[in-house]
């Protein structure tokens, strides 16, 4: 029986983090996946194929240069369906063979099949070769669960992969629909939802939710609400869909509960997703998990409540960011085998990648005002600054929040072309301790959209100024509000 | 006779944000410049043209794609030369726009004519209006000369702005010649060169030197020069243009005085700027320009050598950058109405918008290896991150350089698509006082092309863990040389 110092369970971002940070520190490591390529959702049907097709739909579009030649522009007269598959089929081959390289660079060894516990120590893997299925029993000195998620599908939808598909089975074959109903108002629903929109699909909305993304900042959520409306999209927010039938011509109607309807050529349902942890074995080493199928783990360590067992990436939980399950997963190595590392003090950024893209880093407006910190907000639009000009951008908003007696940048928040590449300016400034003053006193690229942060930070500047030398001390019932009111008008 | 206490010569980034800056001081400000709009170069021949031009080409001809649907493909079947101008007249008309705004917000006062010294603290402006040349003079206490440059022109070339033009009359009738000729190596002759190959036009870029871009750091000029003659431009180095001839079919032919010769449609003779010093008057406050008509300053207060007068922007020299001459005019105005401020030890980047860009901040390897630091790279190429596979990329290197002793970072250099907005992380990590451990500890957004500052860190990360473990004290004979030798065989 094989023996490994750390068996990885799913090679996603986490996954794959992990089981290199441990190679690296001198330990022998089996990743064990049950897909036939490694790579985790991430590469498969996430991250990687979503953003690709991202990339496609706004090439092909023309997207980004509707502002200059119009709306109806488009760059490439007729999109099909094959120009969508085709570059996400280039771009997985090409990560899995990064992956691939990186593990056998780093003498990882991996195995495919699908991974148990059997008691503390044991993992099981059921492996299919040549037609032939066997169990394979390793020894692990730890273990990092990283499976990830799965779609999840509740019993009252009629999933049918042909017109009502979840998110993973809809990323498998794109096609342009003449309609589309996304269901689910997070991350994957609004990404989906803005692309297809972009490819001039009508797109209609629905959650049950007031608010969008209620984890970023709500100016900058309230921004995209007005451009996916502006872009012709359909929302539907505050309801719950109760049901989904089925038309005479054999379209999906999504029945609201409040009455209302929904029809389209495709639904597309995106109401969360779930830890892909049911067939684990967990019992056999004592963990449970939440009704999601969620682990719960020590948010520094990540190690669970079973010493040695370790839990990283999506099957945690919230954030379900790639690039935080990858150091998660490193944290989780290094804990594993004793090498000093912390991720602790760091903010870390948020991406959103809808058309336009979100990011975001620090804290939103909504948790300072919560934190009941004195602050005060600066915004820049793109198309003040002239690179947003040139490229003919009349959208695009970058707000910076800033402590009014420290002045260090609290957080920054942009919606626009290249926000997810920006916002790390910001993260470096808030992590390094700088103040606002770091974007008054540098000088930026000219003409580059970054220079927003100089508008931005100038507008708060002018604040911080203008309301240091005009506060006058007023007698208790004639003051303001102590609440510090920032907000433009 | 009218008394301002700051009266800017010239209305380009410099003299806009010294007199803003000025006025928001509390100062009167009068702003003379003979163009009959404001903005200077940089907004009616320089950056704004030729950046939108840039970005016109990279629309039209579907650039940013060809790396996955090969160099033959175009977004747009005929590019005109009216899709470049137009985009280049609405960009100005707004940038002008924005700017008169600005002034008038400010309560910058602005004069259209042709200013010159009269003796100290007295600016004669000439003038025209409805027909009539008249002149006004006004009172001024202290002085700005951002008048800017005007392309040098060799008496013994032959300009006649039909097939033989400098970079000012280049640009302003924008056309797609069948073939161009670009002399001049600088920045400007590769902004067109580059842009003009990304159209397909055949070009020729000659220049004297062996080497362009000599400020810039060797390796990624190196990269950039292998790009230009991949995509088909001929490099013609290590010769000086003698004179031009014209054959018969009226085309110019440029006669390398080596004996070379080099025939386009169309020749853009770039060799340099000179200041638009000319008719400034300034022997009657006793200032002298050099050969190139440029005038010498202080370069953290920006005053000349006459007490109350100042010179900003391109009239001082290199670098002859919009964002860098903005802060010197604003240096000038705070020095000038005593207000603090310094940009003493501050890393500008640098920002060369060929296609593709190129960026850099801090110092090149060069310059770290002159001043004897010990030193290590470390490189990244985009293609090795998912966004740059995702985007085609199959070009794009960031080089980071840090200090073996402090882990600073001394320098970064990108060439590559969206270089000039990556730059500004470095520049924070770097001005902020980060070492090459930020990079390495924080987490990036999955995917980005920021993502390459990750691995060229880690790249040095690496070589400064291998190399202090792996040294051992040699005998002295048997010792390699001192000298730090880093860099990838």
């Amino acid at each position: 029986m094989a023996r490994f110092d750390f068996v990885v369970l799913g090679s996603g971002p986490a996954g794959r983090r992990a089981a290199i940070q441990a190679a690296k520190l001198g330990k022998s490591v089996l990743v064990v996946d049950d897909r036939s390529k490694v790579g985790g959702v991430s590469v498969h049907t996430g991250t990687i194929p979503s953003k690709t097709l991202r990339e496609t739909a706004l090439n092909l579009s023309g997207w980004r240069e509707r502002g200059f030649y119009g709306r109806s522009y488009r760059a490439k007269g007729d999109i099909v369906s094959e120009d969508l598959s085709m570059r996400m089929a280039r771009t997985c081959e090409y990560e899995v063979a990064v992956l691939e390289h990186q593990f056998a660079r780093n003498g990882v060894k991996t195995m495919v099949g699908r991974g148990r516990f059997d008691g503390p120590g044991r993992i099981v893997v059921e492996r299919r070769e040549e037609g032939r299925n066997f169990e394979e029993v390793v020894e692990a000195g730890k273990v990092l669960i990283a499976v990830g998620t799965q779609p999840h599908r509740p019993a009252h939808i009629p999933f049918n992969d042909t017109n009502v598909f979840d998110s993973d089975s809809f990323i498998a074959r794109p096609r342009l629909p003449r309609s589309l109903a996304v269901v689910g108002g997070g991350v994957i629903g609004v990404e989906y939802a803005t692309i297809f929109s972009a490819l001039d699909v009508p797109v209609t909305l629905i959650d049950p939710r007031a608010r969008l993304l209620d984890f970023l900042d709500g100016e900058i959520v309230d921004n995209l609400v007005h451009l996916m409306r502006d872009n012709g999209m359909t929302l539907r927010l505050g309801g719950m869909v109760d049901k989904i039938r089925f038309a005479a011509n054999g379209n999906p109607v999504c029945m609201l509960e409040d009455g209302r309807q929904v029809s389209a050529e495709v639904v597309l349902f995106t109401a969360g997703r779930s830890g892909a942890t049911g067939s684990l074995g967990l019992d056999t080493v004592g963990l449970k998990v939440d009704r999601r199928g969620y682990l719960e783990v020590d948010r520094t360590t990540f190690q669970t409540s079973v010493a040695g067992i370790y839990a990283a990436g999506d099957v945690v939980g919230f954030p379900c960011l790639a690039s935080v399950s990858m150091e998660q997963g490193r944290s989780a190595a290094c804990h594993a085998f004793d090498a000093p590392y912390s991720t602790e003090g760091k903010s870390n950024p948020y991406g959103v990648y809808s058309v336009p893209e979100l990011s975001a880093v620090g804290m939103s407006e909504e948790q300072v005002r919560e934190a009941d910190i004195a602050y005060e907000c600066g915004v820049a639009r793109f198309r003040e600054t002239s690179r947003g000009h040139i490229m003919g951008m009349d959208y695009g908003v970058l707000k910076m929040i800033c402590a009014r007696d420290t002045r260090k940048v609290l957080g920054v928040h942009i919606i626009g072309e290249g926000a997810s590449e920006l916002i790390h300016i910001g993260q470096a400034v808030i992590n390094l301790g700088g103040t606002v003053d770091y974007f008054v006193e540098n000088s930026f690229n000219y003409p580059t959209l970054a220079e927003g942060y100089k508008i931005a930070a100038l507008d708060v500047w002018n604040r911080l100024q203008a309301q240091a030398a005009d506060v006058v001390e007023l007698p208790v019932a004639a003051a303001r509000p102590a609440r510090p009111r920032s907000r433009r008008a």
